[in-house]
């Protein structure tokens, strides 16, 4: 038994004992304990999903060892015949190990430690792997990073056929391979190890978990406290650092799945041995935070694309079946086995189990998706990301305003930029990265440079462009220096709001926009609303991209298209990717309105000119000479030589059209008029409906709720306090 | 009890005794029978889905009914507000009516009686409708179609109610409304009532129905026979003349579907009515096969969108629902099950109910889809539409060689056009009807300019064109004189393929098309391979479009891009349409070769040269000033001067990418080398695998089994019977 310290003298000295003297753990003790095998073994009847996943393992692995161990030389990076094998190898052993736990059949024991043994042969005599490049360099792959994966699963492989072993057996893998490689990613690779970063998250779990497996506690306090045991780096200031108070990850949703498999592997195990440590309580329960934020940030069952982001990475993906299935054997939360639902496997452990046992036996609630507000940063002080539902779940709307931090090297440079759900389809949309992921005829299956040259430049996304340049010139260093400022956020029964200000993003112009989804205001659906407002001391040219999905179905004004001859809309920053197909001019103070079918939903955008305006309808693929863009399209509203300026925006999801049956219902929408004035700092936005009744929504941008504020339309005067209000006006 | 005659008297001889004297049917007698209504109601609560289906309809209904019977004065055309309610009040006097039938609630027989007695006010004092224009004017519509479609629907109404009204109720409704529009439609209206056209069946549908809901033989009579009773019209005849032997409609599945319901719904009243008659079994059981034939001619659910077709429908749509229920409770066949499973809904009678029933029990076994051929035109000699499957369900293959008749108004200029499916997706596509269906913003929801100019033209499809011009010049009445010939069809383990010949679609130029599917070939899937042959005794421009969808991922030749402006590719005949994106130029006797990927598979398509050949890359909307057309795009195989040539292709679908997962696999594909010779007029293909088997496709373009060929590759001799042969040789 280790000794029981109270948390509190835990994190604040982490100079603690660990570990009762001689004590030696029981196997399996990681992710799958011996309780756990127990559990299942009995009681999987009860599960058919859990037999059929466990069924499927086994084929798998079968199949995989129908030929001896293949342990090749390391030579090859990423990609290459030694790489792949290596990691196959190590996700073999570790499920081979498990399957021989849960299934009891010896052959799958032999497996794991055939491989193992094959490693143990080879690990002492490597040298760095001839692919390295940098300051971490690997032995079995050309960057320690794999390495370090590599371990995380093959330890718990080692965990779970420990008993078979022989003691010689034992002993060759654990001074040959497990050990040496634990040293090498600890003591031997300091700037990894110690370093706060995703690199150095899985350094210290590989070696925290060899620890607890191999009884060392030196290894685990390592992991726990870094290489000097002070604290200052180590998987505690790892879990300090590397997540906001809300549990966001600065590059966002994409990566933070990445980012957090080492973190739920490590805490797992930590919650296993040194249960007094309350790890998923630490930080206010930081870890679980994230864990759920992972659904927050997810639409359909896909990931947000922010940022550098693949975009069909969500919710059914190997980390996501861990974090889940963890969450739900901590929380015992029954909305978590809907998340569940929209996977295709379970892990195999006590968790998946669990999580299987407990949807099998229709215990599944559904999930609460609400508008919640993501603030960044470790101590949440760089910005936000908002989230606004709106509708319940089969309609639900989401939208998503970008006010985060930069996010490192794989952020894009869309401040304030927005993103809009409905209906289950993206219907104001994000490119996500230009890349096809392990596509080998695609620049090697790594980011393109159209990732550069288009996915990361402000006009591929929602947000707005500046004498068309991008946000920071397009520049890391400067971005990394600015956050945008949360000004309001609010979640009601008639409006979900967010509004946010960004300063720095040009020289000598400022932005901040508000969003807001209304209930009860259109016939069909909430309404989206947007208010951005940009000011300068100088004249710019202010563009306004709206990147959407569906087909365009009619405009307000009549167009000027370019039927036999295209041409890019600009030269660079992007703009040399878009074609421009036809045009439009808006005078001071008209309305224009495009309508498009998105699935078998009619969306009408409308947007308020309060200068004369230019409107673009362009189609991206221009200067793409290698068809390694997606053809999609956008409206970019534009704005010249103004110091200061508005977009007001009004998005009326309605109707319906079906083809199967031949109906159309609403396809023109039930807002008749959009009118705005700005009076004494206030933003008044008036929406009309066909019934001939009225909506106001007033916005002070003033978020003090002591503030009263006053604003006059059509003869009328509205009276109100705090950042913003609503008025509702039947017909007269 | 109705006399019992054989049916080969009742068919040569029409003037026979369908009533016998002082008969009168019991209500309700059409679609609905008393034995069903007893039957679905002991037994209801044994099917959880019919129960469902019936209590969304009765939702439905106490929507509709809140407000009292809204029968305006019938003054607008189609999509009107005069016209949608009448449409809508037919649907729910049926409704009504049985819904009433099946749950004993009054309320419902009297919203049925309510409407009928308010039509029954109007109906006397009608004229001709305002908006009829031609020579088929109707009167509560403004043509007759909609009022043979609204009779159909409103005498099953009056049928199911039939029991609950008065004498005096009868009489009005039966007088005033009923008789009425059955004498306007068949005496009324004759040039509709006897013309061989779906119009007809319409109204003879109509008719007869109501004739056996009134116990009036005369209608009855007329209907089957036509007005004069010699049957050279009416529906005997219509069923004669409007399907192929194969129970094909010329005009293609989307508008089968439509053309099949009053077939549908006045053979099921015959059954129930004159069962001696045995309808369903009449022309070897045509309208049978005219079911089966909308399963066999669609994929993933959805119609092969030939001709003029809205790409939405497929067989989740009302009048399959009819057919299938129909099909079912007449066969008892299973696999007919799985096809309901796609489908929302149940018709509310007793084939309805049984198929729901027989699915909630589990009886539910796959659909047989094989390779078939139908053949076009009444007696079958009028071309055929081949249809070549391969692959269990899961993953299956459909290939479609249209080498059908010209299908009238609505039918497209391609003749051996091309469609292929695979994994789930189209791969080769078929743009269907440029028409955005009742979305009034789009020409009314009409057909669109973009109909004529772009889908209907040749270019616009999988076929070959010459000089640019479409087939017949785009003319209907030459297209309609001519039609292909089919060669060959064979489906074989190995291999499922066909052949066609078409002569006429050019003045001077003739071509024929062989494709096939083959098994075990390459390592992922099965291979499509189309030999294409044109021939002329001048020189023409040979254009062989490939419209397919999917991102493109690699190319054998470099490309000459069109970065920063584009031109369209031609001017006319849909040419005007595509813009021009990239090019390359392949010499004669080499391989060009593109790889694209279409959801999570990889598409390679092998071209060989004969001749010096031009290749390019187009995308869609090219002088479409309104977003009318939708953005796809198109490979064109071009070869300018010759006066034959022929375009040799190979697609392999290979390998698996995986987002989520993170893996790719194959995208590469396993042909490494396609060869093809022609000797003494037979052509001879050879494939060569990335293992060196190689598998050689030997076509003799002869048909008869008995005559041997002869071919030599690389040095060995090849000899077979017949059409075709298959060669499989492992490495050496």
């Amino acid at each position: 038994m280790r000794i029981n310290i109270s948390q509190a003298v835990l994190f604040a000295a982490p100079i603690v004992v660990l570990w009762a003297p001689g004590y030696s753990a029981e196997h399996p003790g990681l992710l799958l304990s011996t309780e756990d095998v127990e559990y299942i073994r009995q009681n999987e009847h009860e599960s058919p999903a859990f037999s059929r996943v466990l069924d499927e393992f086994r084929t798998e692995l079968d199949l995989y060892f129908v030929t001896g161990p293949d342990v090749p030389e390391p030579v090859d990076a990423g990609g290459g015949y030694s790489h792949e094998t290596h990691k196959r190898n190590g996700i073999a052993i570790h499920d081979a190990g498990v399957v021989y736990q849960l299934t009891g059949e010896d052959v799958y024991a032999d497996h794991a430690s055939q491989l193992l043994l094959s490693y143990a042969e080879i690990y002492p005599e490597l040298g760095n792997h001839p692919q390295s490049r940098g300051s971490n360099p690997g032995r079995l792959f050309w960057q320690n990073l794999n390495e370090s994966v590599w371990l995380t699963y093959a330890i718990q492989g080692f965990d779970a056929i420990h008993d078979t072993l022989s003691a010689s057996e034992r002993d060759r893998i654990v001074n040959n391979l497990l050990r040496p490689m634990a040293d090498f990613l600890s003591a031997g690779s300091p700037d990894t190890f110690d370093r706060i970063h995703n690199h150095g998250t899985w350094a210290v779990a590989a070696v925290g978990m060899t620890g607890y497996a191999l009884d060392d506690e030196d290894y685990v306090r390592k992991a726990l406290y870094g290489l000097n045991g002070d604290g200052n780096s180590g998987f505690i200031r790892q879990i300090d650092l590397l997540f906001s108070p809300d549990g966001y990850y600065s590059e966002g949703p994409y990566y933070q799945r990445y980012a957090m498999m080492p973190f739920l592997l490590f805490a797992r195990s930590i919650e296993a041995n040194n249960p007094e440590l309350n790890i998923f309580e630490y930080r206010e329960g930081i870890l679980l935070k994230a864990i759920y934020a992972c659904i927050d940030l997810s639409y359909a069952g896909l990931f947000f694309p922010l940022n550098d982001a693949i975009k069909d990475k969500g919710l059914d993906t190997v980390e996501l079946r861990y974090g889940i299935s963890m969450a739900y054997a901590l929380t015992g939360d029954s909305s978590l086995l809907s998340i569940a639902g929209m996977q295709s496997s379970y892990v195999l452990n006590g968790d998946g189990f669990r999580m299987a046992l407990a949807r099998d036996r229709g215990d599944t609630l559904p999930f609460d998706y609400r508008s919640r507000l993501f603030r960044d940063g470790p101590k949440g002080t760089q910005g936000a990301l908002a989230v606004l539902r709106s509708g319940d779940y089969s309609n639900e709307q989401a939208l998503v305003l970008k006010a985060t931090s930069q996010g490192m090297g794989h952020g894009h440079f869309d401040k304030l930029g927005l993103l809009f759900y409905d209906n289950g389809n993206e219907i104001l949309t994000d490119y996500g990265a230009a890349r096809f992921l392990n596509v080998e005829q695609k620049n090697g299956g790594r980011y393109l440079p159209e990732n550069e040259t288009w996915a990361k430049q402000s006009i591929a996304h929602n947000a707005l462009v500046v004498d068309e340049t991008s946000h920071f010139n397009g520049r890391l260093s400067l971005a990394e220096q600015a956050n945008p400022e949360i000004l309001f956020f609010d979640s009601a029964d008639e409006i979900q709001i967010a509004s946010a200000s960004m300063e720095d993003a040009y020289e000598d112009t400022s932005f901040n926009r508000t969003v807001a989804l209304l209930n009860n205001l259109a016939t069909d659906n909430p309404v989206m609303i947007d208010v951005l407002n940009a000011s300068s001391p100088s004249e710019h040219r202010y563009d306004m991209p709206v990147h959407f999905s569906g087909h365009i179905v009619d405009t307000s004004h009549s167009l000027e298209s370019r039927i036999s001859n295209l041409r890019p809309l600009g030269a660079a920053n992007g703009y040399q990717h878009l074609w421009l197909r036809a045009s439009a001019e808006v005078p001071a103070g008209e309305k224009f309105a495009v309508t498009w079918l998105t699935g078998n939903r009619f969306y009408t955008y409308t947007v308020i000119a309060q200068h004369d305006m230019e409107v673009f309808f362009t189609e991206l693929g221009a200067n793409d000479p290698l068809f390694n863009l997606r053809r999609e399209q956008a409206l970019v509203f534009r704005v010249n030589g103004a110091s200061s300026t508005r977009f007001v925006s009004v998005v009326e999801p309605h109707g319906e059209y079906n083809g199967a049956e031949e109906y159309t219902l609403n396809s023109a929408g039930s807002i008749e008029d959009v009118r705005f004035l700005r009076e004494d700092g206030a933003d008044v936005l008036s929406l009309q409906t066909g019934d001939g009744s009225q909506t106001i929504v007033a916005l002070s941008h003033d978020a003090d709720e002591m503030t009263s504020h006053t604003a006059s339309l059509k003869g009328r005067s509205y009276s109100w306090n705090g950042f913003y209000a609503l008025f509702n006006e039947e017909r007269e």
